[in-house]
């Protein structure tokens, strides 16, 4: 029952070299879950993970059914005493368009320097294996310091539309001490940190139909309603000169960040050449008044994420289309309540869009932003395991992308959840070219071995008692 | 060398149920110019058309190679003392995009009810095949009323990049007294009319780059430009709330209409609901101050043709993308100098266009828009053509489109045309279900022949001298 830290973290050095044949394998597989050609890719995925989860030796493996993808559960339950970590992890990824701006395939898993290239390699499947690699060396050793529950899910990246449920109904399968989120990632290597903030997601799409077939450019030009220029005009208008948006009410229920917050963020090692460097952008723009840390951590942000109309084909097409369409999300501040938006939008449109033209809004989901305990043992315990591995006292920080589950984990099971996860912010996760550190990695996993010993350390029930 | 008329009509009766076959063989062949992979139907088209004039009788029958497609050329020149009439067409036609939304394949010329419905049936292929079948019944006879020259190209749907030297260098081949431009169309059976002018087009790409790579909406959105942002604000400002075009110095050359001319506009069998449910439009809407006939017969118009940008599958993608485009023309009035519309639009993007990003133009083409002498003999023999198969005087109207060959011969040959052509204004050119009314081309086919019989009894060069 006794191992010692050390010997788990050189079992982790020892294992590389498989550790990243499994890791080809698994980024191998394109489950894209929205994607209805990359279901039987999904369930492939789904097998894949519950079969290494068995091989490391989780128990209670098994797959519960959704109306959607299905949630991989296992656990290892043989501490007695000690803490239970709910690890949370998703194994669907986003669909990989633009293909042609792949430099190697986006399902290759090719390895260049020190980086692995694949959709998925940072968000999150490099994260999730990790996390079972640390697991796999501990269990080596014939033990855990902590109990263990692991909940994946599969559709993440669509929104997790049966996630709630699933929690909801299962709440003692689930029940645990603190959740550890690998869909996380760091600053850098040499300035770890730790996201103890997330925004919201609303995400919704949006068409303008002026007629009911494609016309001639020529010969109606300028005597009826373009829905390109309708569209562009409702579009546009979203913010105002400032770079503020101006749905009716939208900023009404943002909190107000307060200046000790305002204090802990500036104190980040940000720079504005780092920070265009990672981003891959030309230049800053955002809502006046505010810093790059403060638009992305503590304000809102609307983007159109998807525009289309007419023709885009090679050369010219003199049409007037009948109709147009563009994808938007807004990012949501912890404390924006999530039924106003959808409303604010609407009310935005009716006013906005001229008489004669039709206009229909999906929305495909709204999740919550989420803010965490950052004083709990749990979250010095991941503190602690990042100054011992990368030799460096992690910052804090407020992360301006979206994990639902922390917000749904809240509510439903009342614990928070650790961010852990070791991409970084130039993997260009949803784009191209997605890729993930490897040597980062490799120091992930003794992170995650560490921050499971400090766990198993503390009392259990410690943060929601 | 005697023919009569009345013979001439009754041969083009009996000869429908071939030209049907004919006419759906050419359809069939997919001669879209813009499309790389389909350059082996545009030659084949090119030797498909070439052969159908020799069957008919025509001489000198071949194609002339340009950098671009080949010019498809022939005549008949045995009616010494008579004029000579160019007939001009083009044998390429538009992409059949959106391909879901058409009812038979748009290749596949499938005939329901009174129609055929095919890419190019109306623009511009049953207009060149019933203009060739006139000439077939008159040479079945022995002879022709006129001398007859074909000019038929390969690109007039990507802007007719070479059409200009080619005239340029084949002034004594094209020597004319008059063009007879086929692509053209009438405004109804009931309702016969005869275009004096026509609108010119410049087509433009834009394209606002704002980052090397795409980016993730969560991770930097709020921080950073997002392109389509960008494009909307661009394209959404180039209309005022009025519907005038913002581009700097775009009015100052748009010739004022005269009463005079308004008034003839206003003689239009015109209304509405008619016009509404020609286009498929919802709402009309436009430049104020202008009725609708004067929006497109007098005022130029500004259309996006085509916007994208970022993540148009289904489901959600939370990208934040590196650049956006639009496909843009204006369709011009003829007086308005061409090289002043890029210098425009250049100039206002220049004004708009935030620093930061990265912005590139591309100009497909520009064409000059063009009025004809609407008095002269040539007008009146077509006109006395539709009255005496349609059995209504025609009336004469401005049209919206563009049909950049009636100024090039204007300016190199020194020749007005006269355009005659018989599809409709809801024939849905250039969009999904294009479609040409057969009992009205076989009427077309008729008023071609008395057309080349009222032109024979004209002294030749009566326009130009």
């Amino acid at each position: 029952m006794s191992a010692s830290l050390d010997e788990v973290l050189q079992a982790i050095r020892t294992g590389i070299p498989l550790f990243l044949e499994r890791f080809q394998e698994c980024l191998r597989i394109p489950s894209i879950s929205t994607a209805p050609e990359n279901q039987p890719d999904m369930l492939r995925m789904s097998q894949w993970l519950q079969a290494e989860m068995r091989r490391i030796g989780l128990e209670h493996v098994q797959a519960y059914p959704t109306p959607g993808q299905p949630m991989v559960y296992g656990d290892w339950i043989h501490a007695p005493g000690r803490p239970t970590v709910l690890v949370y992890g998703h194994y669907d990824v986003q669909p990989a368009d633009p293909l042609d701006e792949w430099v190697s395939p986006p399902f290759g898993a090719e390895i260049r320097d020190d980086y692995i290239f694949a959709r998925g390699a940072s968000d999150m499947k490099g994260q999730i294996l990790a996390q079972l690699a640390a697991v796999e060396a501990w269990l080596a050793q014939g033990t855990c310091p902590v109990n263990l529950k692991y909940l994946i899910e599969g559709e993440e990246e669509i929104g997790s539309p049966y996630l709630d449920d699933f929690i909801r109904d299962h709440t003692d399968l689930l029940e645990c001490d603190i959740v550890l989120n690998c869909d996380a990632m760091i600053h850098s290597a040499e300035n770890p940190s730790i996201t103890y903030a997330l925004r919201g997601l609303a995400y919704f799409e949006l068409e303008i139909c002026t007629a009911e077939k494609d016309m001639h450019s020529g010969m109606f030009g300028g005597a009826v309603r373009n829905p390109i220029h309708v569209l562009t005009e409702v579009l546009s208008g979203m913010h105002d000169a400032s770079g503020s948006i101006t749905l009716p009410g939208f900023y009404d229920h943002v909190p107000t960040a307060e200046d000790d917050e305002r204090a802990l963020l500036a104190k980040a090692p940000y720079n504005d050449a780092a920070f265009l460097k990672t981003a891959g952008a030309f230049a800053l723009y955002g809502e006046e008044g505010f810093t790059t840390l403060e638009r992305l951590g503590v304000r809102p942000s609307l983007d159109v994420n998807g525009i289309w109309g007419g023709f885009q084909g090679e050369g010219a097409k003199t049409v007037l289309p009948a109709r147009a369409g563009a994808k938007l999300s807004m990012r949501l501040i912890p404390g924006q309540p999530l039924d106003m938006v959808e409303k604010q939008l609407r009310a935005y449109l009716e006013a906005k869009v001229p008489a004669g033209c039709q206009w229909n809004l999906t929305c495909h989901s709204i999740g919550p932003g989420s803010v965490m305990h950052w004083k709990s043992p749990y979250m010095q315990a991941a503190a602690d395991a990042l100054k011992k591995v990368f030799g460096k006292e992690p910052f804090l920080r407020r992360e301006g992308a979206s994990v639902p589950v922390v917000r749904l984990l809240q509510e439903r099971l009342g614990v928070d959840s650790v961010m852990l996860g070791f991409g970084q912010p130039d993997d260009g996760i949803h784009g191209p070219n997605e890729k993930q550190s490897l040597p980062v990695l490799y120091k992930g996993m003794e992170s995650y071995a560490c921050f499971l010993y400090n766990v198993g350390r503390l009392k259990p029930m410690s943060v929601h008692d």
